[in-house]
Formats: C-alpha cells, sequence, structure tokens
C-alpha cells in the first residue's frame, strides 16, 4: 500500500485544528503571543504515572501497543501543560516493525541481533521493507493521541539513519561509533546501501505519524556529533535529506524540525538536510546558533537538562537567558537541549513551562 | 618535601640528551627534518606483550608497579618506532595515590568509593594530600624508563581538574557529564574548591614525572567537550591553568601540550590554559584548527581512529591528508585524533608510523 500524497481529511492541519497552534506557528517561523515549550524525552523515566502503565511490558511493547503509546504520550501534556505532545517511540522501532531483531536492554540501549559490517551483512539487511500494514499498531498509537490531544499540536519522531546506521554497525551503543566511521570509508558502497536504507525506513516511519494526525515532525541525529563536517556532509546528510523528503511534500502544512547532540560544528549542514528549524544542543548559545544559520531559521532548545538539578533561583536564571537568546532567532521553541534525565524532578519541568509561559 | 624549582642535572634536557629530538623540537615550535609521530594509548591493550605483562595485576597496581610501568611504556618505543614514549599511567593514578578510594572496573572504567557532590563530601575529598614521597613508584618508573629510551623522550601525563571533577561528580564513568555541570551552576564555591583540589593533584603528579626525566607534559582533558564554550572558560580552563602552573616553570625546557576530544569549539579557549602545543581531535581539520588558534600554535594530531581498521590505501591517503592540512600549522607533531582502540592490529601503527617517517 502506498501512502496517500496529502493529508486525509482527518488530519488536524487539514481541519485547521492546530494551525493557531503556538508550537507549529513557532516552527514555521512565527512569533506566537505565548513562546512554546516541550522538553525532549518528556514521556518517560521522569513521570511516575510513565512507570506505572509501563509495568509488565518491555519499551518496544509499549510502543507497538496503540493504547499504552497513546497514554505515554498524553501523560506529560497532562502533567506540565506543554504545548505540544511528541509521539512515545523509539528511533529504532521501524526496524523492529521492518522484521529485523532488535531489543532496547535497560541501562544499555538498542542491541542487535548482530552488528552487520560486512557487504554481505547489509545485503540481506536491506531486503527488510517497512510496509504500510506493519506500521498499523503506530498509525494507531497517533490517531488515538491525536483524538484526545484537541488543539493540542502532535509531533511525530524518527531517528536519523546515520544514528540508525551506528547502532546497526555496531550492534549496540557505543561511546565513539568507530564502526560506523570505519564502513563509510573502507566500502563507501556497503555504507550508502545501508544508510539509503536506514533513510526509506525511518522516513516512511515519520510520514506514517504525520498522516495519522501528527502536525510536525522531529529527525533525531543523536550521534552526528562523532562526525567532522566532511563526513557529515558526505556520509551522513545526504541519506537525512532523503529521509526528510518522504515527508517535505507535507510542508509547510507540517513543519519539521532537525536536531542532534555535540552538533556545533554541523548546524550550518544540518540547515541544508530539509527541515525548516533546528534543534540545538546545550553546548551552543542559541544567539551564536541563530548568527550561525544566518538569522533566517527557527530555533528549538537548549536548556541544559544539567541545570533542572539546580536551586530554582539557577535554572530560572538560565532559562531567562536561553529565552533571552533565542530571540536572536526569527521564531523559538524552548526545549531542552538534550532528553529529559531519568532522574528529573518532575515539578520542576511543570515550573519551567510556567515560567516560559510567562515570559 | 618541596619539588626542586629547577630540573636536576640527570634530567634529559639539562643533559640535552632529548632537545634535538623532533617530538621536542616540534612542541616547541620547530620544524624537524623529520615529523614525529607518537599515538595515545601507545601503551595498551592493543598490544600483545601489554596483556602479557599485565597478567595478573590490576591496571592501578601495574601503574604503580616501577619495573612494570616503565616496561608497558617502553614496548610500543621498541614495536613501532614511534617518537616517543608516554609515561603508562591513568588520570585517576593521583587521586589514588592521595589515598581517595578508586578502582578502575575493566569494561567501565575509573570508580569511586563514593560520589563526592555535596559541600561535605568535597570538603573531606579536600583534605587529602598528594605528597612527593607517596609519588615514589610514579617517579621511579620514570626514572627507569628514561634510563633506556637515550635519545627518545618520554612525555609526561595528567588528566585536566574538569575531567578529574567529572568523574569524581558522578563516583564513575557517565555518557552526560550532568552532576559536574549541575555543581559548577548549583554551588560554584564547591565546584571550585573541587576543581582547585584536582589542579593541585594532578599538577603535582605531572610536575613529578617532568622531574624525574619527562622532556615533555601532556595534559588530557577527555570531558571538555560537554561543556559550552561559556562553562568552559569560566568552570574549567582556571582550573586547567592552575593545574600547568605545576610546570609552566619549566617551559620552554619542557614543553606542554593540551588535548581535549569533541573541543572544536573550546581550541581557542584551551590556548589560554599555558601549554604550547594543542592536540587536536579528528573532527576538526588540522588546517581549520590551526586558522582557529592564528596560525601560530604548535599541532598535535589528529588521524581518525576509525581510519585504522579500513584497508591500508584508504588509511594512507587519509594520512597524507592529516600531514599536508598539519602544515598550516607552524609545527606538527602527528597523532591520532583520540586514543589507539584496544581492537587495533599493531603491525598497521607500525606501518602508519613508517610512512609519517617517509613524508
Amino acid at each position: 500500500m502506498t501512502p496517500s500524497k496529502t493529508l486525509p481529511d482527518a488530519h488536524p492541519l487539514a481541519s485547521g485544528r492546530t494551525s493557531a497552534a503556538p508550537l507549529v506557528r513557532a516552527l514555521s517561523g512565527d512569533r506566537p503571543d505565548t513562546l512554546p515549550v516541550w522538553f525532549m524525552r518528556q514521556a518517560g523515566r521522569s513521570l511516575p504515572e510513565y512507570k506505572a502503565a509501563r509495568e509488565g511490558t518491555t519499551m518496544l511493547e509499549s510502543c507497538l501497543d496503540p493504547a499504552l503509546s497513546s497514554e505515554i504520550t498524553l501523560q506529560p501534556v497532562r502533567r506540565h501543560g506543554v504545548d505540544a505532545a511528541v509521539f512515545y517511540s523509539d528511533i529504532v522501532v521501524p526496524l523492529l516493525v521492518a522484521g529485523v531483531g532488535v531489543e532496547i536492554q535497560p541501562g544499555v540501549g538498542p542491541v542487535m541481533d548482530q552488528p552487520y559490517r560486512t557487504a554481505d551483512d547489509v545485503a540481506r539487511l536491506v531486503e527488510h521493507e517497512l510496509t504500510w500494514e506493519a506500521l498499523a499498531p503506530v498509525r494507531e498509537g497517533v490517531e488515538r493521541t491525536v483524538a484526545e490531544l484537541g488543539e493540542i499540536p502532535l509531533i511525530g519522531f524518527a531517528g536519523a539513519p546515520f544514528t540508525l546506521a551506528a547502532y546497526l554497525v555496531e550492534g549496540r551503543p557505543s561511546r565513539d561509533h568507530l564502526a560506523a566511521r570505519t564502513l563509510m570509508h573502507a566500502d563507501p558502497e556497503t555504507w550508502f546501501s545501508l544508510v539509503e536504507w536506514a533513510a526509506d525506513v525511518t522516513g516512511t516511519f515519520l510520514r506514517a505519524q504525520v498522516l495519522a494526525g501528527a502536525s510536525a515532525g522531529q529527525l533525531f541525529d543523536s550521534w552526528a556529533g562523532a562526525l567532522s563536517l566532511d563526513d557529515y556532509s558526505r556520509y551522513a546528510l545526504p541519506a537525512s535529506s532523503r529521509a526528510l523528503t518522504h515527508v517535505t511534500d507535507l510542508v509547510p502544512a507540517v513543519p519539521l524540525v532537525h536536531f542532534g547532540t555535540g552538533t556545533g560544528h554541523l548546524l550550518e549542514a544540518m540547515r541544508h538536510a530539509g527541515a525548516g528549524a533546528i534543534g540545538v544542543d546545550y553546548r551552543t548559545p542559541l544567539d551564536e546558533a541563530a548568527k550561525l544559520l544566518g538569522g533566517t531559521t527557527p530555533l528549538q532548545g537548549n536548556i541544559d537538562p544539567a541545570l533542572l538539578f539546580a536551586p530554582w533561583e539557577v535554572l530560572e536564571e538560565h532559562v531567562r537567558d536561553v529565552v533571552e537568546r533565542g530571540r536572536y532567532a526569527p521564531a523559538h521553541v524552548v526545549n531542552l537541549g538534550h532528553g529529559v534525565p531519568p532522574e528529573t524532578d518532575p515539578t520542576v519541568l511543570t515550573r519551567v513551562v510556567e515560567l516560559v509561559h510567562s515570559l
């Protein structure tokens, strides 16, 4: 089944349901009256209600249970009053749905059934197809969520091909991502076959969420910061562009944002992947990021998650500074400069939302 | 016992023994006929003779056994013909010698007896003094090594205070170093007390190696890349400067080099810590680093360790490219842009040395 090229009538944007939402307007380059705020990994281990809901299921099982993924996605919206939900999932979900052996080991992260390093490994891998039918639990999870959210937008979510490929090549999380960099230089043909497949799989996953009702999409490139600008431009960026082509026909109705960690040296290149807005990690001040990006790109970010554990006065001063620096960009969505740490006190996040909405 | 302010007569530089060595000349800003090359972590798990020598001892035991630390330090010099030895040790050795509870868990890294996070924790920690006497096994290891090395220089080695503090605050290795960033903002007084103590401990450790015969010194700031430029300049750089003041009275006789990973955005600031030469990680091309540093700073680096696993032609082209880009700096010491991975085939490293020496 080929996905339809246009938004269904029920889509929140087709029906105008979220088009006035501060998040959608800001990601599209506008400055709404309320500064929108959400948190990467807001649906997750920082919430006691998440731990209760997850009891007895593995993380990947919960991602593929529409009632559960929808409930978990809604939890932080109810609790914190954030301006967007982000669909509860994991970047490896489309691999699993495509039939690749992967599990998420608690305290470790995604572990593949094998490392995919040789031409033969990759040739076998790319035979896996991600069908629209197999994504039914994801689409249903999104539909249920959107039905509850009303005028609050849902952000669809997918990993960038480089980050997926880094997990696939290493077979598990790694500090250095050496094997991915080795493969791209040692056997570029195999590398491109791998990342192009990953681009289509992750792009299809993102499109499924958008067509099911997500009002925006975010591409996460967790490990791009491990690359030099030259390697990124040659071996990662083209695949990120390819992933985004699965949804760029729906822009501007559905705005896109692109985020990576440790990517200060890559921000300008990342902009060429095709997302209109850029997420900035906590290392690069937003005024500097705005300058690097020519002052024309809406920015998302970048409260240092470490400051969530500092006294409120210290955190408040930091949040105000982030908002001040964000004024150098044409538009700003407040977020963390990395995901919510599991140990975070959720009442602090609620207070940050209240503060941002008062600014 | 207070360390003497001048180099002892037996010191390789006082006796002129290594002052003409290509490594010493290059770190001092000169361009010797032979391009010097060594590898971070060259003494270690990539060598079968290392594994044999280490059998039956823990890593920290082997660091404090002068016969063993000397033997391990010499192994890569014998095997690869590199232009320098780097003293086999670990950045936590001075903590251990000062009486702080720390062990290196295989596959994990340094694990402290407790996290040092509160004002009370740090107050107890800074009562530990690193005496000159307690460093005897380190000094003896260096003396034995230097006696064998002849005209080949030994590089002394110490961790930067921020990286030591990151381990101390977290209590163990961490991907995000959140607790360190929290502490510096939440309680700057405690943070500065911690890093100033770490600066004196690590600076004394480096001075002990230099006075025992090391011809150069390297400060490693493994985790500095986790900081924004602003946080680095405020909370890490002053302590790195303080650590280096323990040896800067011996410059220019003993040149210093300063290295960190993921520090492209910090290179210019790092130069102000007081080391004359800067080590560059594999993410920043040397020509760009030379430009960032005003074209006046000797550079060390930056072969991507991932390329050690690529076919020789690919690696050779990369090494030649690194050397070409290094010509934009006034002087260049070839090295990796991160440590030798444990799985490296040591014959590849030997071949890289031969190639660099032929260029």
